[in-house]
């Protein structure tokens, strides 16, 4: 008997996301991925995010972990729905992941889907979910040489956030050679720089997220 | 016809990584794995130990990288001997990739080869390459959730750097709470707190290496 072969374990993937998008879209969901190294800032950015937003958008979160609801607990903490995804060891989020998770939604009663991606800089980048944006954060700390080590996360990202900018006098880390590469690997790349931690910098991420919000319900 | 399936991809490592373990064994050469998510001082490190301790020991980088040899440059500007692997994507180095390199050394003229692993806090986890051990680094501004969020790479590691410990003015991070919780998921685990940049710590690490090659040559 013939062997099929699956040969690209991404485009079985791209299938699913497809689906998923199809779904989000016909429900008006705008839907965010959020991508980073470990300890980069996701889930603080997410909880900022909702206590800013919350009263004006209708806010839902799926959390990925490899295990724990640490960050799920935290989030929830904020009063908006929160799904967690335990990946029991993978190290990123795919379709197929977002798809188990849909039964536990009322995808009318939500505008805002934020996805909190497992802490990598590596995998994440590579699987579709049915997204509308990638968004990666990069916390200073971690270095300016980054976009040119894990290129593949700013190619394909849409906003990149440079996240605890307020430990800039304390670390040797230029955010315009940060930029210069970035924008080298991918010129759309909408930048903001934000600290998590003082809030400087986020009404631009809240403004660019309300402004996507308003252009995918068409008003 | 029957269609073999390799169950385990990686059981088919473990007995690359075992074959590389018995030659590295036979030429006294002592392996260490470094591994920490991007960005956490890995090459800062290996560049900190090569000057403190080339002239008492012979010492051979492996530099693994998704692309680039931004980080290989910086070790070859130490004067010891460094291969480059570019992993092509995958986010992590496994066996083989380390055998790959076997013929640019000549083991009988090393006593320490460290390999720096792909950021990641994940996936470097589960494959082994023939190392004596895999050392961990977790740098403060990623947060003290971490061992509790990525409890392989703690578990698996025999060391833990704490890194940037600098920061800690500036930083809401508690390293008792990393020791406790790293200790709870590996009770056997060495841990020692360093800055790469203040250099604070780093003769504890340094004393450590020296004793595990000692043990090594039955010396």
């Amino acid at each position: 008997m013939k062997v099929s072969v699956v040969k690209n374990i991404l485009e079985a993937n791209d299938r699913i996301a497809d689906l998923n998008k199809k779904m989000f879209d016909e429900k008006c969901v705008f839907v965010v991925n959020i991508m980073s190294s470990p300890g980069a800032g996701k889930t603080t950015l997410i909880e900022n995010t909702i206590k800013a937003l919350k009263d004006e958008i209708k806010i839902a979160v799926i959390e990925g972990d490899i295990q724990s609801s640490y960050d799920a607990d935290k989030i929830a903490a904020t009063g908006v729905q929160v799904v967690q995804i335990n990946t029991g060891g993978a190290c990123h989020i795919d379709g197929n992941m977002i798809s188990e998770t849909f039964d536990q939604f009322n995808f009318d009663e939500i505008d805002l889907l934020i996805v909190e991606n497992v802490g990598n800089l590596v995998c994440p980048a590579e699987f579709k979910m049915g997204e509308d944006y990638k968004v990666m954060l990069l916390s200073i700390p971690e270095g300016d040489d980054k976009p040119l080590k894990y290129p593949l996360m700013f190619h394909e990202s849409s906003v990149l956030l440079v996240n605890k900018i307020d430990l800039l006098p304390y670390i040797d880390c230029s955010v315009e050679k940060i930029r210069n590469e970035s924008l080298k690997i991918n010129p759309e790349l909408s930048i903001f720089e934000i600290s998590g931690k003082t809030k400087q910098g986020l009404q631009d991420w809240y403004g660019w997220v309300k402004a996507r919000i308003k252009e995918k319900n068409g008003s």
